[in-house]
């Protein structure tokens, strides 16, 4: 498993494009974004489990029906969701797109994000939709990235290539999110392309099983969004005998699937909105693995520890008391609790109680951009991880006027 | 139901004492309380559902065994939770204040609250126990107040006056809590007392009852304590008949306790650590009453709604995020939301979508330091009501150095 660049565009057949379409005031910051496949793809997709669910999700999962998709139409700066025409807007969308690529409508993929139930207008969309058409190239992931990003400070790519029945495959992503990031049984947007050859059930088993150790394990803010969604195109270019079955072909195609959709995780979670540290949360001899991941969301969840990695304060009561309202099944006597950076490792809590420990050695420690808080529960051997971020003053200016 | 002074010695046979003893090195902050009845009275307590419990909940437990009480102890700064001798320290507090009141140890409720995993020392509260029962005095309820507080900053303390049986009957309390509150079946630190006669079994159902809808509903930031616990202390000296059953009777008596209930659960909302702005979330039209305080809590505990609230914007897609994600089992096309405060109501959401409102309107109401979110969801007849308060850049301050 290699990492290479190239984003969405690292797979064979793969082009992609991004510019200012005018759904944003500023000019600067782009705003549409396209991915197309040389050929139809097979599709997967997971969506919010938010009641509330944006109007693109709506269409998407109507046109995702048959497993097969060809292009990705996104724009950034407005969610279209909570409006009376949603609907109608993202058809739309995906019309436009369609009509472009000569493509049918059914085969496009159609997400929005940014604020909500604020009406959005087609106009610029099919004003510039020929201009972000003759954009598209091989080279195009960057700019793609950058048109999704909301209160992202950092685009987010991640690619890597593996070999599947002698073939060289590749598999890519972009991903935006920074705020409203609590995803469940879902995610914020994500855009995986790859050139392995995989049916669309097959494709959509290794998706949901994914995102539940790696998407479903973020927090930035405990709020879920509207309009979360990752999907997946595979076109098969790369000529590796199609998966269609489970296998070691399947497991491989999971593993760079889990290597590029964890690194993605790891970016939207270092990127939260105000965030300074990156938090990742890493629970072991858990009952099972429910009690595991449970005990490591909580944590990273909790507002008081997230605070505390702000002041880089070892206050790792805070962690045990995440952990004892959790609702995992845990022994709080039997709970360890370490931080680890790059500067080192401190254990401040044995069997539930402190150990002394040199408070300076913590907060050098602590001080570190990402921030590790090991926790062994002594009771199993099952494990998991969750990513969240420190609670920022910038976290609450960006929400206190987000609109404005 | 009259409003009167006095908090929890308002009601005939108490008295209360608060003093700085030297847990804290502040010497102007007060750390030690003492509330004693001048007879044995009965007793009912509910307690946090953290797995990690303060060794102060687990003694007082038993100590409450026989529904019987007569004295509390309770320190700030110390929370004295997750240390090996906490229970013989916590029994330590309960013998000295015994000793010098010259009752049972076992009719002394013990609370602690503070920083979690420091070791507390029994040596500050032997040497000032003497001094503390000395200041014992039917003015003392606000003493008691201040020195149970820890980021608090304001006192809550209320009380009423009511009938019962033809006696004259008051019951008032005393409450802190600023941070990590986020109650599960019991609450923050609530101590209530009342001179009505009534049943240990009676005060049990009582308090049980009320709690589910007034400190369970309050949100500052998500983190349920290990210290939560609200007692309740009645000594009959109103010489009502005593309260043994269902009935009339046990009605009054839930009013005024509910009467005390909300104005604390407004108060410690209101005092949120950081807290600019109370935040009420009123549902109604709900199909049930679980689905009215899982919709309502939801809302007050939405990180991305109260830093709206924190900037004046009614951002009222994030309030429709928030009952979307909740759980709670609702139409979301049939939701409405306003914005109500002293400066006048906004209607932003009807059937699930926006409607016009003037921004500058929308502004003035929600800049007044008492919002309330108007939810309806139009699907029944149930409501319900949550209190929380707006997340500033002061929370992310004084939790990100809480210990320095």
């Amino acid at each position: 498993m290699k990492i290479v660049s190239g984003g969405v565009c690292a797979a064979k057949g793969f082009r992609a494009a991004g510019i200012h379409c005018g759904i944003r005031h500023n000019r600067s910051k782009k705003d549409l974004a396209l991915i197309v496949s040389e050929k139809r793809a097979s599709a997967a997709a997971v969506y919010t489990t938010n009641l509330v669910k944006g109007a693109p999700l709506v269409l998407t999962k109507e046109h995702l029906a048959d497993g097969m998709a060809q292009a990705v139409i996104c724009n950034s700066g407005n969610a279209n969701t909570c409006n009376a025409n949603g609907l109608e807007i993202a058809r739309g969308m995906a019309e436009l797109a369609a009509g472009e690529l000569g493509i049918a409508p059914e085969d496009v993929v159609v997400a929005s994000t940014g604020v909500i139930g604020q009406p959005l207008s087609l106009d610029p969309i099919r004003e510039k939709i020929g201009e972000l058409a003759e954009a598209l190239s091989g080279q195009g992931s960057g700019d793609a990235c950058e048109a999704i990003m909301t209160t992202d400070t950092r685009r987010k790519e991640v690619a890597v290539e593996f070999t599947l029945g002698g073939k060289v495959c590749r598999l890519g992503g972009i991903a935006k999110g920074s705020g409203m990031i609590h995803p469940n049984m879902a995610t914020m947007l994500v855009f995986i392309t790859t050139d392995a050859a995989i049916s669309p059930a097959m494709l959509q088993k290794a998706l949901r099983g994914d995102v539940a150790s790696t998407f479903n394990m973020i927090s930035v803010d405990g709020d879920t969004s509207t309009n979360d969604m990752v999907t997946v195109l595979a076109n098969g270019l790369a000529g590796n005998p199609e998966i269609r079955a489970e296998g070691p072909d399947l497991e491989v195609f999971m593993q760079a699937l889990n290597t590029v959709t964890v690194a993605l995780c790891r970016r939207i979670a270092g990127d939260g909105e105000g965030a300074t540290k990156l938090l990742e949360c890493a629970v072991t001899g858990a009952k099972d693995e429910k009690a595991a991941k449970t005990a490591a969301k909580s944590v990273v969840c909790s507002n008081l520890t997230k605070a505390a990695m702000f002041g880089a304060d070892a206050n790792w009561g805070r962690v045990l008391c995440a952990l004892g309202y959790s609702g995992a099944d845990l022994d709080v006597h039997k709970v360890g609790v370490r931080f680890r950076s790059a500067a080192g490792t401190v254990e401040v809590c044995r069997d539930g109680a402190g150990v002394p420990f040199s408070e300076e050695e913590a907060k050098k420690v602590l001080t570190e951009s990402e921030i590790e808080i090991l926790v062994s529960l002594g009771d199993g051997d099952a494990s998991a991880t969750a990513w969240g971020c420190d609670l920022t003053y910038d976290y609450v200016k960006i929400n206190g006027d987000y609109r404005t």
